[in-house]
């Protein structure tokens, strides 16, 4: 599982590297709930005063973890974290009281290992197979020393530890200045398969050491989160697990920034699009990492009611199986896309529908493009990444949404996932 | 496209023969619209009192046939239907004026052929690739001479003109008894790949002898296309072109049957039940030559908010590539109907979730059954027919849903569909 996965076409040459973020200390092992010779327990360990926000999924079945994390972030208190623990391998989801009593064993080992007994303190996160109970007792015993040699500069390394059939690790950072100061924001996350992230994608993570309230960063990761992970999608199946958080240690106050307590801080909107930056670039490289991928595609819808339509067209694009094969082939079949946005339930004029794949206009006014030459839209669809463009001319909205293309691979990938 | 794909292994050993039916005829051609060396073009032509019910797709990006069928069929007038006129290999759809014009000639002809000169009683259909012009000249010189060589008994040459990526055609029919008279009622359809009806199935053709008013038929197809096509899918794509007309010709009056005017009129009782039994058997039909299946997937879910909720969640898990591609690996993965149910929206009681895979208890209690065991299960996946039945234990509504599994062949058939 994920180890004999070709690598991504979309691999970085060079992975980005993160600067430590004051605050926030990592420490991963190697505790064999599933996968061999690899890392898959992660620990994050952060300093007093850090604050956490995040969505998560709106499965009706999700998984214990996410029931824990849900019920941190729904309290009405000042949402310090002190620690985050992952494992990879086991989803820990639709474990029933098992479950939870996984992750009350887990919490327990963390409050003792980061010496805080503060239990909605500690945030957690599985991924991997449905439906096996997990036995935290693989990596209960490790946490008190993992917190012990935990390091800053360690987000690769944390990176690795939360994969699954990802290819690759998926890490991004930026940096911006709040009111004069320079804060950096890191993340990482992963992807691969079962991912139509509905409110979060499959787990991200995300730290910074501004100094920026929780409700605020609440209403940003909210906000940003439609936008980008919420407009991926690899297989149009949303995970029990998806989980996206934000810790920001606040470090940076010791170094003169003040703090944000206001959404509508003149001094947040660097942050602001930093983070929103942050969080479409960790989304389209989950979509670029897709099981068996092997082409990226963006589609880029115009001419709907509003923003939300728009984004429901053009994830009935990048979910419809016969248009993804069809990319997948290097076949420009235009018409799929017709099929997909008239089954979207969008309104759309079909009379007016226009196509184009790349700088190549397919389709103009509901009907092949006078122009349109097979032969160089054919040309076309050989490079990895393919834009398509729909526009349907019914009004302003727009929306962008990324996916990749569905091939042999990932019918190889998923037909023996567990064996 | 199409003759090379390989046999459906649920392809009957032996296709239903379907009898006659009084006031129906049918002539074939071989017209070279896509395909060579086989028949393409179908024209079914009616006695006159024949009239026609029927549901089309809800696709907004429906056909030129289809936008015709939908005028006929709202049209405030007796509905009468003089002839069908069936191409394969191009749908004529977003085909812009060019495709209403398509439309309209073929029509034309019609009317010469069946010497008659009112439009509305000519019914049009088209199935094949989206967004190319369809020439009509290729078959509009054909259909006077299909007139005069029409015959009663070829329903299986009439099923197999309209086949694309079929392997088989589909053909069922039933005999019951109204007021004593004895009706016949028989049905072909085509299906294969982008497939999720939404009100009506690609192109599906039903016929009967029975004197049943235009109303009461409607009533009784609309009804019977939720709990059937629209209870099937192979891919969860909805196509431009999905087409679904039953045309009643009323002979049986001559024999003695007492026209239905009401569809409370108890004597409808058992043609109500032949229909939909009828398009149940060929929905399934449809399912078992999904594209590129190795598996006929029978998903029946219990327990839901009421029968729409049910028909959801059980589309949800038909729909999933995840699941549906770990089934072509025989792999019980259940964690992936979880992910399904809980990806539905639908309310779902996960602590309170049951999953069977055919006898087979999985998962009970929102966890796996305490007597699971793999190699149980795994043996049953062996099975071509798999029935995998959810109780999500929040009310009594349920509903059943047909599908296949998702294959390396899905795949490389529709990677080159159009090549």
């Amino acid at each position: 599982m994920g180890s004999t996965a070709k690598l991504s076409p979309f691999a970085p040459r060079t992975l980005a590297r993160l600067p430590a973020i004051e605050g926030v200390r990592f420490a991963t092992a190697e505790a064999g709930i599933r996968y061999k010779g690899r890392t898959d327990v992660l620990l994050a360990v952060f300093d007093h005063g850090t604050v956490a926000a995040g969505v998560l999924t709106q499965s009706k079945t999700c998984s214990a973890p996410v029931v824990h994390c849900r019920a941190n972030l729904h309290r009405n208190c000042n949402h310090e974290a002190r620690a985050l623990v992952v494992n990879s391998g086991n989803a820990n989801a639709f474990t029933g009281q098992r479950g939870t009593h996984a992750v009350n064993l887990t919490i327990d080992s963390t409050l003792a290992a980061v010496d805080t007994n503060i239990r909605h303190q500690i945030y957690v996160a599985s991924t991997g197979v449905i439906g096996e109970p997990l036995d935290p007792a693989k990596f209960t015993g490790l946490l008190a020393g993992m917190a012990k040699s935990a390091q800053p500069d360690r987000f690769e390394a944390a990176a690795r530890a939360i994969m699954t059939t990802d290819t690759y690790p998926k890490l991004a950072t930026r940096s911006v200045e709040i009111g004069g100061v320079t804060v950096t924001l890191n993340g990482f996350c992963k992807g691969a398969g079962m991912i139509a992230p509905d409110m979060a994608t499959m787990l991200c993570f995300m730290f910074t050491d501004a100094a920026i309230d929780h409700a605020v960063l609440q209403q940003l990761v909210t906000r940003h989160a439609e936008t980008t992970f919420n407009c991926m999608t690899v297989d149009g199946d949303t995970s029990t697990s998806d989980t996206c958080l934000l810790f920001a240690t606040g470090a940076s106050a010791k170094r003169g920034q003040k703090r944000i307590t206001d959404i509508a801080d003149p001094h947040l909107t660097a942050f602001n699009i930093a983070l929103h930056d942050l969080m479409r670039e960790l989304a389209i490289q989950v979509a670029k990492d897709g099981e068996g991928l092997s082409k990226f595609v963006t589609f880029e819808v115009s001419g709907a009611e509003n923003w939300k339509a728009a984004r429901t067209i053009a994830r009935a694009c990048a979910n419809s199986p016969i248009l993804k094969t069809a990319i997948a082939g290097e076949d420009p079949n235009w018409g799929r896309v017709v099929m997909a946005v008239g089954k979207s339930g969008e309104a759309a004029d079909r009379d007016q529908l226009s196509i184009w794949f790349g700088p190549h206009q397919v389709a103009r006014c509901g009907e092949r493009a006078p122009n349109y030459e097979e032969k160089t839209v054919a040309s076309y669809m050989k490079n990895p990444e393919i834009t398509i463009r729909i526009d349907v001319a019914v009004g302003t909205g727009s929306a962008t949404v990324w996916t990749c293309d569905l091939t042999h691979d990932y019918v190889s990938i998923n037909a023996d996932y567990r064996s």
